[in-house]
């Protein structure tokens, strides 16, 4: 059986959430309350060192950072493919993840807008200004890269979901916490967002629809 | 000709610098200032619209994100590999080159303290007590793990450097800047970084050897 350790509101699980769900792999979830800072309690350190979700545990493994399961689940069950079949393809795929995996998620997620909150003492404002910086020079990034580039097609690229689908619809998700539309100015990421919610896959992995999820 | 868009001190371009070193592909350097703002200059954002280092031009495409272009690199040049031969492998691999790339280095780097500094008015200290404490963090997950993981050789993974020890070694050139002795109390990772630095391709990749190296 399948195991995933996730946190309704990780955009790092969710992403594993959705590539579970397109390889129509059935799993176990493992709740780990990352406010209740469950994250670091010894019995799930035992599990991931990291301190972080996701974790999957597959085939004997236990895996972490959701870019690498990711892989993972696309090398051991190919179909449908999440990367392209060119190393250029996969090249742009792979980056364009990686504006959200690397540029833009990991400078606001819980942690980091913690230590602003707890040790920096920046208040609301200061967060929410924060938080729409980053996501907006990433955001713009992807805006630009994914009108002009001629592979963007009904998906980030082609017309099938990939890697850089699984990790732009939790980006915008969680955007949407702190900036009331971000997808206004931002077209072809609303066209590719709709997209994916149309999909029972994304539709199912998303945040409110975890068994514990909270208002 | 291989470009490379590089910048002395840039931890991400230090990765894809030691990249093409190992696989022994010849490049022309192109110097990108950050500190002087030229990544947001018209005619670099017209190269690559992240605004980011490093930007690589090989094979007629233009491409950006380290992590992306070093599997390109290694999927074009399959010799010496970057990636072991199992997905399990290559799991592993990947999960301990994102624990640099996704949860140190974009919390660390240039473009953040500069928010920090310029915009938050944290003082030096506050900015050394942020980047020390999530370099701790992550080069404690990374200590933890390759001293226990049996698959640890005498790199990240086995006795060959890949992915992992790419986007590790320059992460340590970073921590030394605000650290003075990042590795003391971190055995396994002196270990590694002292077997790379052995090498010609990590040594000459280094900040100090690149032509637009500063004091």
């Amino acid at each position: 059986m399948i195991k995933l350790y996730t946190f309704f509101r990780s955009s790092a699980a969710f992403r594993a959430r959705i590539a579970l769900n397109l390889k129509g792999l059935a799993y176990e979830p493992s709740f780990v309350h990352l406010r209740k800072g469950e994250q670091r309690s010894p019995a799930y350190l035992a599990v991931n060192v990291e301190g972080l979700v996701p974790t999957l545990e597959i085939d004997g493994l236990t895996l972490s950072q959701s870019l690498a399961m990711i892989e993972y689940l696309d090398e051991r069950h190919p179909t449908p493919p999440f990367l392209p079949a060119t190393p250029a393809g996969r090249a742009r795929v792979r980056s364009l993840a990686e504006i959200v995996a690397c540029d833009i998620h990991p400078i606001n997620n819980a942690r980091v807008l913690g230590y602003l909150t707890g040790t920096l003492k920046c208040d609301e404002g200061q967060i929410g200004d924060w938080y729409r910086h980053w996501i907006d020079l990433g955001l713009a990034a992807l805006e630009a890269r994914l009108s002009r580039e001629p592979e963007t097609g009904k998906f980030c690229h082609a017309d099938a979901p990939g890697l850089a689908d699984i990790c732009l619809v939790p980006q915008l998700f969680n955007a949407m916490r702190f900036d009331k539309d971000p997808l206004t100015r931002r077209p072809t990421l609303k066209r590719i967002f709709e997209a994916c919610m149309a999909l029972e896959a994304f539709d199912r992995a998303q945040p409110a629809k975890q068994p514990d999820a909270e208002p």
